[in-house]
């Protein structure tokens, strides 16, 4: 791989291929070239980034033979019709749509859980699902210090997650509804201003969980190489533009107290605590919201199980960042840095 | 008691109040006379019911001498000023605060649970917390069935619970933020809307619960007259205006196939079970809102926990109506019934 390496982008023009420009630029993240990849629709017209002008070009299987990194967000059938004719073609790929997340190749990676599995890849890195991602960091370090055998989380997620369309859509809504027309639906089909519903992906008829939530069962033992933990989620789409919260429930192996406990997210990579109790503050979206941190507070022992043995704690992270963009910026930075090459 | 009763709003201009109304309405709820009591603030304004114009009068000590029921929705400390005296005077208090609700002497009722408990009533009956109402409901006969050990539940509250001026200040923010405006922010010190906060009750510095949350589980066993069964609960504020939601999570003492649990709910009094896997279709706020029953839906074996020992599901329930001034006017209908009298 060239030092520094030449980058593509590949779906430049969605909500995550833009925060993927942001966060180079923020961290000054190395690049010998660019390339700026979409679809036919919007090859030619051109994407600003550090004060020049990139010509977007369309996505093929011909992209790739001069880059030595790239970053897919353009969806799942473009990652399994590009992703592996471009590491065929020597590139290696963070992907993040689900396409490979569970193939037994492919590392899946929250590099402050796991980053010891980006050397074993084989062209592919995977990037979790965002809900798995904001979960993942704080749960990791409390796993690692006593054990965490069950997981119960409920999910309050950002229209984000379903992309810029979405996110406008919800926007249009507000000013439908203060305009008193009738609300724009055709993204969700179903008002979403002062609403929410359950997670808008195929629920499995024989489980009854949705996809979604068996993302973040799956992926998180995957992560954590312990396929014993146990994992009952439920994702909710909330009325908020931007970052996922995530009231989090967790049954440990070992007693943990909730001092311990506090220590431990305090000092664990990628965690903010804002956990006051005397001015009842604690981490809400907009709080999360364009940060690269995880915020975990309501930290407080389960009055439910034994002493020790659970812990509650509500947490949230930007959907867009952490929990798609970041995230792979943080795996290729690792690529960059020697770890896997 | 008259037969048809003397009944007595206390607190009849707000949120709860005006529900009464509309509830004594539609179910014709019985009364020989109706009267309308209020702050000084608003006594000598009139209320319109049933095409009449009713004086509303301040609510004082002297109120309940020609009253037998007197439905109370007026905050905490007016039940405690008024209530007891209330009592004294022969009139059955069915209040809507917290005051009594823990008081060992004072029946705390959902009347699909627990009915049996109106008859001992010393003068005063409590209507549980909303959230405990909601859950109750579709909880209880699953109770009854195999008995639920534990609850972890995580709620999706509505700005109603926090009363109509919370519910204007949401309203009101959405014109704020499609004008460009600073937003409004009287009632909850932050934007709301777009975004969510953890439950604005104060938090006990000790155990790290809030009072909400306390509520759920203090009066869940009290309802349910089982000290043992445990609670885990979270609570958070979303920027829905009305019906509440909750994330539901059951660990049973003995096992309960997911059919058995939807046959249950579906026979269950007060729930309506709206659970269609194949086009996503599960209970939201807007179907609950205006709505006598607890909607129920994503039922679901839990898959973290031993085949049939555990079970999910997501409930919408309307916080103002059966959440309050329903559950108040189902004990009053009791009372009328002779239950208790």
């Amino acid at each position: 791989m060239n030092n520094p390496p030449r980058i593509a982008i590949a779906g430049v023009t969605g909500a995550v291929g833009q925060e993927f420009l942001e966060i180079i630029e923020q961290r000054d993240f190395p690049f010998s070239s660019l390339k700026m990849l979409a679809s036919a629709r919007s090859a030619g017209k051109q994407q600003a980034f550090k004060g020049e002008a990139y010509p977007i070009e369309e996505l093929t299987g011909d992209s790739f033979g001069d880059v030595d990194i790239a970053l897919f967000s353009a969806g799942g059938s473009i990652s399994r019709k590009f992703g592996p004719a471009a590491a065929e073609a020597g590139c290696v790929v963070v992907d993040n749509s689900s396409a490979f997340r569970m193939d037994q190749n492919t590392p899946l990676v929250v590099p402050e859980v796991n980053s010891g599995d980006i050397s074993g890849h084989q062209g592919i890195i995977a990037n979790p699902n965002c809900s798995t991602i904001i979960m993942n960091v704080p749960v990791w370090p409390l796993h690692q210090a006593v054990g965490v055998k069950r997981i119960v989380v409920s999910t309050y997620q950002a229209a984000s997650g379903a992309g810029a369309a979405a996110m406008a859509e919800l926007e249009q809504q507000a000013k439908d509804w203060v305009a008193g027309d009738e609300l724009t639906q055709d993204i969700f089909g179903r008002q979403y201003i002062w609403n929410l519903f359950s997670h808008n992906s195929n629920i499995n008829p024989e489980t009854g969980y949705n996809e979604e939530e068996e993302k973040m069962i799956k992926e998180t033992r995957k992560i954590f190489h312990d396929d014993s933990i146990q994992v009952a989620a439920t994702c909710v789409r909330v009325p908020v533009l931007r970052a996922h919260c995530e009231s989090v429930n967790l049954t440990f192996e070992k007693p943990l107290s909730e001092d311990e406990a506090r220590e431990i997210l305090k000092a664990a990579p990628g965690v903010t605590v804002m956990d006051d109790r005397d001015s009842n503050r604690h981490p809400e979206p907009l709080d999360a919201s364009h940060e690269d941190d995880v915020f975990v507070g309501r930290i407080r022992g389960d009055a439910s199980q034994a002493d020790g043995y659970g812990l509650e704690m509500f947490i949230a992270g930007d959907q867009i960042r952490k929990g798609a963009a970041l995230n792979a910026i943080q795996i290729a930075e690792a690529l960059v840095e020697g770890v896997a090459v």
